[in-house]
């Protein structure tokens, strides 16, 4: 990969609003503080269809509240594309929603590998206390969509219950 | 990835008649030395678009004659269709052919990261001692087009010369 472009992208709780449940722990926080950060190589043009990216992303530890920092999910822009998560270090949670809201979890730990399907939107929270680092590999002509979730959320949160994640079904 | 079915396959010397340059080095060895193995997951069907798979390829240390052990090496079925590899141990090289037989080369280490662009044949060579282990993310519908690479070869060899790999041009 040498020579190529390295994109980058980082999201501060400042730009996550109305992602976290407590709205009120979100305002006493730092609108600077670094939630993750995502760097990507690009060696193709996004939307070819054919090729893949791959990116590594590193979410910060830490809570809004009682629940985990985490992505702010999205499903693919074309619905039918998938994608692989390679967990490098850290320990989290892999949250799958499929389009009927149907959300289920996976534990990330070092090695594990996750095969996120078409049709299913896909966030990351780390329940650790050090930074979560995943590898991500989805096709070229995937794109994102954010807006469906930034919409209507996932249908489960993952907050700490006594000092362990639990994943919770989200009161609407 | 639990509960995922795991699908293997094995290339021994026996079945790679043809693949080395020295033909008389190859009949002198064991036909059930194993060369390479594959392993890889298929969360969904061969040939449906917009999914992935993702493999872990361990070539053994070896040669035959002055030539390491390698892959046979392919196109895919659908020639737009990219792939990423990623070396976890060992060391080795990544050979890429585009369509017009032009060759080049990557060197393959511990965490080097490689995207095999459309339109390009690729084989891997173990140039050290001890196995070459990498991991493959690629598309449910690339396909494997190994026919091509039989009859043609790639243009180039990864040869020992002096105790180092050497990449040198195939003479036909």
């Amino acid at each position: 990969m040498h020579g190529t472009p390295l994109q980058s992208s980082e999201k501060k709780l400042g730009q996550l609003e109305g992602v976290f449940r407590d709205s009120d722990a979100w305002q006493s926080m730092s609108p600077e503080t670094l939630v993750y950060q995502v760097q990507w190589h690009e060696a193709i043009p996004q939307g070819m269809e054919g090729g893949l990216f791959w990116g590594t992303t590193t979410i910060a530890p830490g809570r809004v509240g009682d629940e985990y920092f985490m992505t702010r999910g999205h499903f693919h822009s074309r619905r039918d594309r998938g994608e692989y998560y390679c967990t490098v270090q850290g320990r989290g949670m892999l949250l799958l929603m499929d389009e009927e809201r149907v959300t289920r979890a996976e534990v990330m730990e070092p090695g594990s590998l996750h095969y996120i399907p078409g049709y299913i939107a896909h966030r990351t929270v780390n329940t650790g206390e050090t930074p979560l680092v995943f590898w991500a590999c989805w096709p070229s002509d995937a794109g994102h969509d954010y807006e469906t979730i930034a919409k209507q959320g996932f249908s489960a949160r993952v907050l700490d219950r006594d000092g362990s994640p639990a994943v919770v079904p989200e009161e609407r």
